[in-house]
């Protein structure tokens, strides 16, 4: 059980590391590829037909602008795979969550929000949960947790004032 | 092994039935119920928080306009919930598809495009397969047979000509 | 009389102070709280479910992205819900827009602008004032007192010159 | 207790029926009056500044394109005004929805969805409901039955199957 | 023969200045008026019903956001309007645009670009030419300027070199 | 004193008679000529630089997709020229008003809402009337009679009730 | 010289029909094949690579939706591949455009209009006229027959009034 | 052969730098004008219509918001007409690109991204190449040696981890 990183470009990683902090949390493996779509596009075919047989379980393709990297990808493969829209450049993103959340029927890529590198990590430990009873343990217990850390800030809430806390 | 199907109306189930049509291929369950988030808020909490004991390991969320039914049942249950955003409507669904990607941080919604019902029942499929070899085999197979397919449509083009083919 | 005010983050509370100096000049109580419609489901209901008891008139629910707290709230309570979208990500608060103003038939949300967190308050105000002789009175006021203040600036204007003015 | 309905042009009636019959049903009474922002300024003016003395406690204002409408009416009253943008036209109503939500500070709009009239009205009752312990009620009530339409919508479709139902 | 300026808030002053630098230019007079649509809609009335015995023959009407502003007055006099939407804000002027452009048949705002005060300055001198052989004449000498000054251009970046030019 | 249309495309013509119309009303005189940006660049030049010699005042210039003409046209006139963006296409006429409102500094065209006809016949009459005080009595004589158009709007309303008056 | 045009899906090929007619009229051979980006990525990779040697000099591709298929081509060959975006869909081919224009820089797609196969057209013979003179006399002609169209138009309106040419 | 480069103002020229770096590479000559569509139209006409007997063998053509150069180039010469959208602007490059890219049937533009000057000039080194082999071989070796410079990338990326690559 691995999870299986390509960015379509190196400028994509910073973005990328919020969805490390949470696969190092949860101890689950993953490796971090650059291949682009369009300057190896043998890499991506090669990379994504063999990613089973390398132990991947699921894919997590990240691309800004037209964004083909995820698409390109999921169809070389049957894993599922997480395409992650990168925003910056004139669009916003808009132009590569289009291209990567519009495939075509047959060839799906399951898209997260524009540059929410955090849902693209927990979208993987999601699927990942379904065969690995410690990460689902470990999603449960991240979910129990999350009312208890909205219950102490609105306890600091109340505790220091709103000028207080907002400041 | 069984797939949940939610719709957020029933006027949102025509658009569903080519997903059903593929889970019929491939012979996976699935059950569907109608579930609004807004009309019947406990419904969702219930069925989310559920789902897993009832045997379902995958939850597609069809919904239009605000779509806040796949984020809602997402936020209820530690499943896989894929996302598909229902068109029509003044916005043509560019409103569904917004409310349905942009998850908040830690919740994510596997997201898929307008009213594109075989995506969503492929994603099903290809996440399935993870712990399914029956499934993955079938999808396999499904992929080799489409450049077949391409080969006898381009054939087809050949033996009756440009003019005869778009007829 | 009391205005609740949910927001789906904390990050969204400095969009807010502008509504909390606009009640604090009219005298009007409200009680923040943060509750995530994704984080903390059961809080959101809760809230909403309870709101009228505790002494809450009118809510105001400001959430960004997705945003799908307004729509939750509206759905547990009859009270009157407004939402507030938040902007600021790849979207610009367009996504938050629509997530919000397009709920669909029987659950309503009455939306103001992207980031307005005055016309929120004043919304809310306008609300009260069908049930409050003094908040209505000082509404009065209030929109009898805006010509005054650009007779001022237009006086000002005249005055210091248009280059002056400027600077 | 009354609400004042003002259309842009007789041409958004149709759109507004939904709303009617809400209000039929609830035994709300309601005034219904063509008035252009800009064909007939003074008649807009005049409708907001004398609409609370002939009884008015809530104004819808619906309008398509431009639609100043709502915004006209909301300058010369302190009434809540509901904004209900009218789609159709080149842009499909997003032009109607940018001007009626996004107001300027002081003077909000609460806008509903494009084209969306039910919600017009329910959000009438729901301010109506803070004042009127029969409209509050009511809108329990309804609430109450959303959830019963909803398995009753779920067996029909348990009953029918899903080829039956869709038919 | 005077040009009548209005803008909605003196924050949008500043985007007028290179308006006012053509009008100094062109030696033709012009006032400025702060005027909001919604927080002094008389002033907006009597401003546009008494422009023309002001001696005003056009009028700039600048707003952002809803920008009802230019249809405002517009809708009050039989002046020709040019509105000018004012960018800013989280939707970046595409709301002003669609509030300003879209107006109901029969009042018409000549809409320019948005933050376009340039355009705004010279449409009302291409009106006001029509009438006035002067501005007419500086209007076509302007135009002639115009090449020479692309000449110049070409020739400063043939003699500096493009790396030079650009710096 | 005429009135000079030109259209990209005689497609374009239906659209135009909306404007027809008006102007046969006021009786002010126009002609109207196809003309292409690109199919016919120098005729849209010569038309342009031309149009005062051959008596035109104002030209109302009609195009849509990439809608160069109304900016084509300016460039070589000191003429006011009014832009008419044409719908249809598959981006609704968002490209027409785009290309025709953006207009460099310097050379603006009065823009008009999509496939408004309407407006951009009125805008062409509320300049001419500048200049000619028959067309500006008849323009005042218009305005004065909308209010009374919509009062008789309202009283058959009334008599014919709302079901009877949306029939 | 040969035009290479490849469709995502025989349910495009009707719109390039006006390419097709273009083509024979400069007798310019050319030749279709359907191949998909993604349901037959090897065929995609393979068809580019191959192009040159087969003696083809320009690609037109054509796809819809994520429209993967102009990049994917552009991607494994050197010849100049021009990008056709297909509308329909509830985005109305935005995303198309988006998807095709938007290439990372080094893999350029040369993107006409949505829908505009003629343009495709065109652009493809505009290319091959620099190193075939044939190809290069037929556009000049063709461009110079343009105005003349555009003169019988004009003749055709004169003679038959403008009521009876939009008939 | 020699690509000519026309900008609309000279303060796009930073812009296309990228492109003059591509072009030094290639040894491929290239001159620089400052042309506006509208303040030098003459310019822009005689410019195209004299570019192919001045060697001219492709022309990119780089203008923002209304954008019209590129298409007034196109409309005046059969050479092939490249056109980039320089972004900047309120609606960041968006309208540039609807007025490059949806031109009419003819005349077309081959659009690139927004302000992906990288893409104009390898577009313009792909069309040259197919009559001249120098360039050709440049741009197969350019292609061949990306996949390496991706493998040199994932080697650093392994040497130095992520934390370190990233930094």
């Amino acid at each position: 059980m691995k999870i299986g990183v390509v960015v379509g470009s190196d400028s994509d990683l910073p973005v990328l590391e919020r969805a490390f902090v949470v696969w190092d949390q949860y101890e689950v493996p993953y490796e971090v590829d650059i291949i682009s779509a369009h300057r190896s596009p043998e890499f991506a075919t090669e990379y994504a037909a063999t990613a089973a047989e390398r132990g991947i379980s699921v894919i997590v393709a990240a691309a800004g602008l037209a964004a083909h990297l995820p698409g390109v990808i999921a169809a070389n493969t049957v894993l599922p795979v997480i395409g992650l829209p990168i925003g910056g450049g004139p669009l916003k993103g808009a132009d590569a969550l289009y291209s990567i959340v519009q495939m075509p029927p047959g060839i799906p890529v399951a898209t997260v929000g524009i540059d929410n590198a955090t849902n693209a990590a927990y979208l993987a430990l999601h699927i990942l949960a379904l065969g690995d009873e410690r990460v689902r343990r470990l999603l449960v217990e991240y979910r129990s947790s999350l009312p208890e850390k909205i219950v102490a800030k609105n306890k600091e809430l109340r505790e220091r004032g709103l000028a207080g806390f907002i400041e």
